[in-house]
């Protein structure tokens, strides 16, 4: 252990990450320049071989030392995965030399062995051993040893402190904490919501989904420039690759505009963009999409930009797949071409997967995915001629669908990312930023509208009049913006409404009780500043970037201690029967419906 | 707007804290130097006169503006904390310069004036206005616009950056975020539940009171070095100045010991030390204080080092406080001297909130305040000779109690503490830090055993053999120590237990259900490094610093949206009824007694 004023004495020749620790040196920084030197060193006993050698691992590497005979007969007995320290002489491998790992030149010569923790004999998995989802999950502190798991927490560590060097170094935004048991939000059906004791026994508290309220009550408050690494809340079961807590990187400014905005958050990417990844960083200004043309062109709204193909209208040659079922005039017939990818072909569990997803779709698609190798794509036109007429070579693929305007626009979209998959066009080490924006301010579900986004999202000025024409609903574009890489939504934001009357009016559109947002109603007439802001999904932020682009990579490989997708932590075994006592202090009954416990 | 590109080649020019925004300048930054510019300011119309001059406020200070004739009607009509945009072009104040403030010495001659945002005419409160606590907690959005919650918001948000950069880039720490949805916790009793929904409803999670267990857990997953600004949860009701979630700083390392962690602490207090409050800083390594010392001298384990008096053995010539009484041999008479302080007259208020806490004590304890005013301190000894018997003049107060020793102790460890405040010494702008070591690994309750601390505390290695002897666990001392800063407690840490089997032992002796800790009793079984850490209390340490080392500013100062002691938001009015909807998603009857809804 370094003792005070020991410590600070030795800062020039010691280390920061050794500081405070009854080690001299780590696994990793060994090298030919300490032969000769008497070290100590702690860690895993990762490898061992003919009792002799034994390689010891820490967070910083791992490093091989030789054992005198006298000590042979004990390392035998000493467990993989036991926490030792070794006290030794650094010396030259000599012939042995292995220039391929950092501390390959050298190793410790051992005078003294001690075992600081013995490991069970039956480890249920290794660090680094392939194992079950299951078992690293249920052994995730064994997981976390892997250079998988530490890769990942420090290289979000260090993306996190740089995003906040950003913000409160660069660009003076002030790090505000805001609370996680807040009130009910209108249409927040997934909150989760959490019991008070006495005195408030009987009501509860909900745990927010974003900080949005606190974020829009801290520019009334004049705090200007706001940010936040918020923990946020949201019940949504097994959707998807989703988490019941995650995190954001939330950001709000007053006296701003959406261009505003969106050169902060480039800013925020570039500059804190991880030097281990420095070859696929993006350069700002990022390229701006409307929704339209997303639409469009790729029917989705995050698009993968690595994707070359463009959806386009099919030639009149292709319009007997429509003549007969022209049932109005939203029927259509488009294609996009797939240039040099004649020859794909789709593994079977992506096919499967595939096949799941357009089941999805309620709408009547056909479509159909012509590659060379098929005879007859369709019977009353050959492939030569719809290959002709939309410029397509043997060499190609062309995927077509036809039915209403909506669903061949998902379907397209969906299976231009499928396609891309199987291409292996999205695991390509490339990441591409772009902005989509222009969104309406409404959607229009079942002839009921909801916001497209939140009600809190400002109208374009020009479209602040419609807001009194209900038939003119439909066609307000909001000052939304969302960012989008290699296909994934990182995060949206938009412009706010500021003017208390315009989002009581909003809120009546949207039959969301005023009642439930007085709070906020109020704060709005009482001085509040024009403002905007955004948020990111740091969890797929980081997966994305630990992946190298490929979209794939699930946000648990991120997280320390994720949650399985139906929300149990397998290790604690969380969560759990509540025991009378909690039930008792929070006045609670729970139903546990017999088939479920 | 400053649009994209023109920002960036407009860096120099302009503070970084108006880029993104429609602002050229902020309402604290105008000086001679701007004389002739125009400027675009944007803020709060603070103040107006003869609706001829305004001063508009900002997050960063305020500035004049004069308006010329044409624009004096308009001004008439705007209301105070309206939200307004002033173009216009800097002038010298000439003979009316003001260099009492920033921009006192310049002026803005406005050109335009544009209501952004009217506020109401009748406003609740204005930022700087002396009203209600409850008012200022409903109307938070107002009363975060007053210098005084500006100043604690940015002094925690550059203060908590500091910790960071610390952390993160001078010590090499990882920031890792751990879930807040976790199991509940032997001995939980203060943990707030969250029912699960589909596909777990019928259990809940626990929101966790710090990430004790999960740190442990980084350990065992070879993090090595971890901090985290943690949001923690307690659900202790109107219980003193506490919130039902606050933050702390949270720290854990390997390979190290309790000098080690001690000595990364005091390096991160003074490394991230306020430069505002520089003359207040203290210098490591703080001094350290073993428990039974603090009790026996100062009559409480979280001593304010600033008031210089010490609990002394009375002169035998009171032993006849004592002699009709001496039921044991614990029966004792003591006294402490405040030096200088005859004449100190305690205020009703603070004599109120004394006779309050001295009624808790349930142990018959007497004592006496011995002021030179009175004539009869006791009637079997004259008070000239009591004062010579303890080298008192005229001039000091004897603070004199008598009755069991732990009860007389408690109460001129209390009583210390009044006539400390009475006298302002508590309110001195002076921190004072040291540690308090050496702590009992257990305390003895109603003859139960309880942890002094956290069951996971190691004991010092010497006292380990006495585990195994139920007699010898009283004496065992634990590897614990605090951080106390003018008599507040700012955080604990220890040195933990790392092997299973002596965790196990412990579990067994406290009673507690080691089912309950599996997963912790088999990750200390599969590789866990000796370990250490720390936690601070972020919320009490930056209300300590804000107020330059009075103890008395409530935590609720320092955090942007506090709830009532009684945990309850006014300003959202949460928390709230539960509705049919959250209920049945989360299987959940809440009973809620007739009285309190």
């Amino acid at each position: 252990m370094l003792r005070r004023g020991v410590a600070w004495s030795l800062h020039r020749f010691i280390s920061s990450v050794n500081l405070y620790t009854s080690r001299s040196h780590n696994c990793g920084e060994l090298t030919l320049e300490n032969i000769g030197q008497a070290v100590t060193v702690t860690g895993w006993l990762a490898f061992k071989r003919m009792d002799k050698f034994l390689v010891l691992r820490d967070a910083y590497g791992s490093v091989q030392a030789t054992l005198p005979k006298t000590l042979q007969t004990e390392l035998k007995d000493i467990p993989y995965e036991s926490v030792i320290r070794v006290n030794g002489v650094v010396a030259d491998r000599g012939k042995d030399r292995n220039n391929k790992t950092a501390t390959g030149m050298i190793e410790i010569v051992v005078e003294k062995l001690t075992v600081l923790n013995r490991a069970a004999v039956e480890m249920p998995m290794l660090p680094e051993a392939r194992t079950t989802e299951r078992t690293k999950m249920k052994y995730r502190y064994i997981d976390l040893r892997s250079s998988r798991m530490q890769r990942a927490l420090r290289l979000r560590s260090q993306l996190v402190h740089d995003v906040r060097r950003f913000f409160v170094e660069e660009r003076q935004f002030v790090d505000v904490e805001t609370p996680t048991l807040f009130r009910r939000t209108p249409g927040g059906a997934a909150e989760f919501i959490v019991p008070a004791s006495q005195p408030n026994l009987g009501s509860v508290y909900s745990l927010p989904q974003s900080p949005q309220q606190f974020k829009q009550l801290l520019m009334v408050g004049a705090i200007d420039r706001y940010f936040q690494i918020a923990r946020c809340y949201r019940d949504e079961g097994s959707k998807g690759d989703r988490q019941p807590e995650f995190t954001q990187i939330d950001v709000e400014m007053s006296f701003t505009s959406q261009e505003g905005v969106m050169s902060l958050i480039e800013d925020m990417v570039v500059s804190s963009w991880p030097k281990s990844l420095e070859n696929l960083k993006p350069t700002g200004p990022f390229p701006r999409l409307r929704y339209e043309d997303a639409m469009r062109w790729y029917g989705t709204d995050k698009p993968d930009m690595r994707i070359p193909w463009r959806i386009q209208e099919a030639h009149p040659i292709l319009n007997n797949l429509a003549s007969d079922k022209i049932v109005d005039s939203k029927w259509v017939v488009r294609l996009f071409k797939c240039e040099g990818l004649g020859n794909l072909s789709v593994p079977g569990s992506l096919r499967k997967e595939w096949k799941r997803l357009l089941s999805l779709n309620s709408r009547e698609t056909n479509f159909a995915v012509c590659s060379p190798q098929k005879k007859h794509w369709f019977n009353f036109v050959t492939n030569r001629e719809v290959s002709r007429a939309h410029d397509a070579t043997d060499e190609d693929l062309l995927v077509v669908a036809w039915g209403s305007c909506k669903s061949v626009q998902w379907t397209l979209g969906q299976l231009r990312n499928f396609l891309a998959e199987a291409a292996n066009l999205r695991s390509r080490k490339e990441i591409v930023a772009h902005w989509v924006i222009d969104f309406p301010l409404f959607t229009v579900e079942d002839n009921e509208l909801t916001s497209t986004h939140h009600p809190f999202t400002a109208p374009v000025e020009k479209d602040e009049v419609d807001l009194k024409s209900t038939r003119k609903l439909p066609e307000i574009i909001g000052q939304h913006y969302d960012l989008v890489m290699n296909g994934v939504e990182m995060g949206g934001g938009s412009i706010r409404i500021h003017d208390a009357d315009l989002q009581a009016h909003v809120l009546e559109i949207l039959k969301e009780p005023t009642a439930e947002m007085t709070h906020l109603l109020n704060a709005l007439s009482h001085g509040a500043p024009p403002h905007g802001g955004f948020a990111m999904g740091l969890d797929r932020y980081v997966s994305l970037l630990c992946a190298e682009g490929d979209p794939s990579l699930p946000v648990r490989e991120v997280i320390a201690f994720p949650k399985t997708k139906d929300g149990k932590d397998l290790m604690s075994d969380a969560p759990t029967i509540p025991n009378d006592e909690q039930l008792e202090r929070f006045g609670v009954l729970i139903e546990a419906p017999s088939a479920n416990v």
